[in-house]
């Protein structure tokens, strides 16, 4: 993996806790990293709902899908949005909107939230209670929703 | 996500659990999200690293990371390895070589090994001994060498 255009990362994390030790990623693996993590988390996401609306309900499934949810937003993402990275190349272009640096209380109040019905999605799967995984389901939608309608571009 | 070519996934689960009700991906999205997967899982083994070497471990950001290694480890990535995806491009070409699919046995084995070390990983990260922690990551890079060195094919 490339390793160019490397950027000092500034304390400020955005949400999750910084991987300090690892703080000499490029732009460009950021970009990759974190669009391989919400990419993978979109698979888990599809999998809960394919068990939701099919026939087969497998809680066990729905909890492995909820826990790579739960884990993905527990990971540090923050350490992946360094000033800049508005702009830039992973596997793709970033779809990051230049108002993600601006609005940092928003961000952290997305961001927490986020890590919130995540974890909360992961303890509800674990519960194997198809209506209240439904619920959460729709609250976990919801936070995921919040972030791509104020900082995602649309492509 | 383009959903062309659309296989239809044999019962033959390589490891971990199908996820049935979402039969119907594509031959380039299961390349595409299992290449997130490994790529997530990479930045955090990359993590456990810097954490293991540098001056400032934090046994926490260790176990977030293992979680991570864990849930993908145990999310049915079997699911993403239908017969004929050993060509394709997902985010890129894929390089899983078609002794794949020609050696079940050692695939299931290396499979199930992988997951094994992933969650003794978690169990150990858990535990925040950082000397047990760097054995047991020497245990998973092994098992992830394994497949690597097997069924991936040299960029």
């Amino acid at each position: 993996m490339k390793s160019t255009a490397r950027l000092a990362l500034v304390a400020a994390v955005v949400w999750g806790t910084a991987a300090a030790a690892q703080a000499q990623l490029s732009k460009e693996d950021m970009i990759k990293y974190r669009q391989s993590g919400y990419t993978f988390m979109a698979w888990n996401m599809g999998k809960i709902k394919a068990e939701l609306e099919g026939s087969n309900f497998d809680a066990a499934r729905v909890a492995a899908s909820a826990n790579v949810v739960a884990a993905v937003a527990n990971s540090g993402l923050g350490a992946l949005f360094a000033p800049g990275t508005d702009t830039g190349k992973g596997w793709k272009e970033t779809r990051l909107k230049p108002e993600f640096f601006r609005e940092p209380d928003k961000v952290r109040q997305i961001g927490t939230n986020f890590v919130q019905q995540a974890n909360r999605m992961q303890q509800v799967a674990a519960g194997g209670d198809k209506a209240a995984i439904a619920a959460q389901f729709g609250e976990l939608g919801k936070a995921c929703k919040a972030c791509h309608d104020n900082f995602r571009r649309e492509e």
